[in-house]
């Protein structure tokens, strides 16, 4: 059984001692130099593959300065959006040759760090970052400005911070938002419930701030019975669902911050037997893959997920090539189903 | 704006140029050896951080022998599973400052050989596999071999091959299946469909053995009408579930390969007005944290995602520790709701 002993790993020299040639002799018929004749080749070739020889790919990055290799920072991967990005991001990248290494920091400031070091340390070809909660929270980002010290081409995925000079692919989440909102508001709702994302994330004010500024244009009261907050899973909707529902003068639509909190909300909707949309209109964000599949089919804002990895690839590559692209912002899409059809 | 030009990269031997002393006094007072006195370390180190000095840990690894780094190869991370293994793995390495790279093969074969070669080129401590459905399909092993070939330490997530030595953790996917039919026969249902996933799949062809080994026992027949294949995706239910319900004789049961299966499933049988469970009863795989909240609420067995993460930390930390545990399989649980309920 293999346990982990390194003295047993197989260099060069020791092909070149058991073939009683040199070491560049062995190093040529392995990079395949027709200069060394074909059973040579072979017959040294299939010997280093027996033995489990491997190419010292980080001791050749040193001298070709390039390690084919891109760090990807995000918070998390456990929702459609974000798997949908790496996608975006994996369909440009793996055909160039290039291996993603995806960290995950769960929020957390000190881990996006690390991270950060440690790519750095394994001169990574570049970086795309989705910067942390706790990053913005503390407002320290001389980890994230040490890339750009080293010259690292960094794109932001996602989510950048003000005052960087970075250039990054985003969504107008604000802009999702406020249309949601308006769309509820033409369908005759008054009384629309925001059950929001933690506060103090980006992602969360971004679309309250656009669910706000709507109801205020139309001269609507902004109430804060109706504004409850969730942590973007299902269970965290049920709580305040229930308090909503049981309001003297109950909501007549939600608008979710994400599709996974109304999943939440439609389950204790349903439990009172109170009906979706006639009697409460619902729209999530995310349009995520089973949004039309709930009961009722669910409106839904759509992020374009795989687009922005598409996007931000391109703004990788051609820093790659010298050239820098500036920001792109992607609109969002209203996306209207049974759960907000006017009756 | 930062294009990539290497010469910026600072080195000790420019530090120790800046203040005129020898490259080994900045390394010790980089390393804060106290040999240095406490000044002159802090100057030194202030005007490193200033001018982005990073320390090289890819040659540090090469003295050193560890990268505090593992790998982490899944076929795919766009569902709760994975990610949940992925979050015990991480919870377990992270306080113990490793890094984990996760690579996503998409089931493919030559990507798996792919990430394999450059993180063993990388050094890294240790590799997590979940084998692709392509090096299945090819019976293509050795890329795996050079694993253990060169001893590092590998332990196999979620999927392993026949025939290796190596240890894993698994999930009992059969007892899983044999156990969701034996549920749906004792609540009465006979004529028991199954939405199965793709063929030749080690995870499909498990449930499936499963749900026709219960129904074989109980003497009840193996009906090709009644089995039909999706790609574990909502939307690869929906033609299927169709077809079921058109039949003459429409299935009482319905047994899913996993939860979004089921939601697509549950979405055309509501189409029709049928009952959940009176007409027809439901279950899924994963038990995913959006089972509890669907309309019915979905019956589902549990894998022990976050376990498999868990315990196969514990594999591979033994491993680095020169002892061998050995494979584990890790039960599965029926959970029984709604959608199955006796009436």
């Amino acid at each position: 059984m293999p346990v982990k002993d390194n003295s047993q790993i197989i260099t060069i020299k020791d092909i070149a001692r058991k073939f009683k040639c040199s070491p560049s002799t062995v190093s040529r018929a392995l990079n395949d130099n027709p200069v060394i004749n074909e059973e040579t080749r072979k017959t040294i070739q299939e010997y280093a593959q027996r033995m489990g020889y491997q190419r010292n790919i980080i001791s050749l990055s040193l001298l070709n300065k390039s390690s084919k290799t891109l760090g990807v920072i995000l918070p998390n991967i456990n929702h459609f959006h974000e798997s949908s990005m790496l996608e975006g991001l994996q369909s440009v990248f793996q055909p160039l040759g290039y291996l993603l290494n995806i960290c995950v920091t769960n929020e957390s400031y000190s881990l996006e760090k690390q991270y950060i070091e440690r790519l750095l340390a394994n001169r990574v070809d570049g970086i795309f970052l989705s910067v942390s909660q706790e990053t913005y929270d503390e407002g320290h980002y001389e980890h994230i400005e040490n890339i750009t010290k080293r010259n690292i081409p960094l794109v932001y995925i996602d989510r950048k911070y003000d005052g960087t000079t970075g250039t990054g692919v985003t969504v107008d989440d604000y802009e999702g938002a406020f249309m949601a909102t308006q769309h509820l508001i033409e369908i005759g709702c008054r009384r629309i419930a925001h059950l929001r994302g933690p506060k103090g994330m980006t992602v969360s004010e971004l679309r309250f701030n656009g669910y706000r500024d709507c109801l205020l244009k139309h001269d609507l009261e902004v109430n804060e019975n109706l504004i409850l907050t969730t942590n973007f899973e299902v269970e965290s909707a049920i709580e305040p669902t229930q308090s909503l529902l049981d309001l003297a003068e109950k909501p007549d639509a939600i608008f979710g911050v994400n599709d996974h909190v109304c999943i939440g909300a439609m389950s204790v909707i349903r439990e009172r037997n109170i009906k979706i949309p006639q009697e409460i209109a619902l729209i999530g964000f995310d349009d995520s893959p089973i949004a039309q599949y709930l009961f009722p089919p669910l409106s839904s804002v759509q992020r374009q997920s795989r687009a922005i990895g598409l996007t931000a690839s391109d703004l990788l590559l051609s820093q790659l090539n010298n050239k820098l692209l500036s920001s792109r912002v992607l609109p969002t899409k209203l996306i209207i189903r049974e759960s907000s059809k006017k009756y």
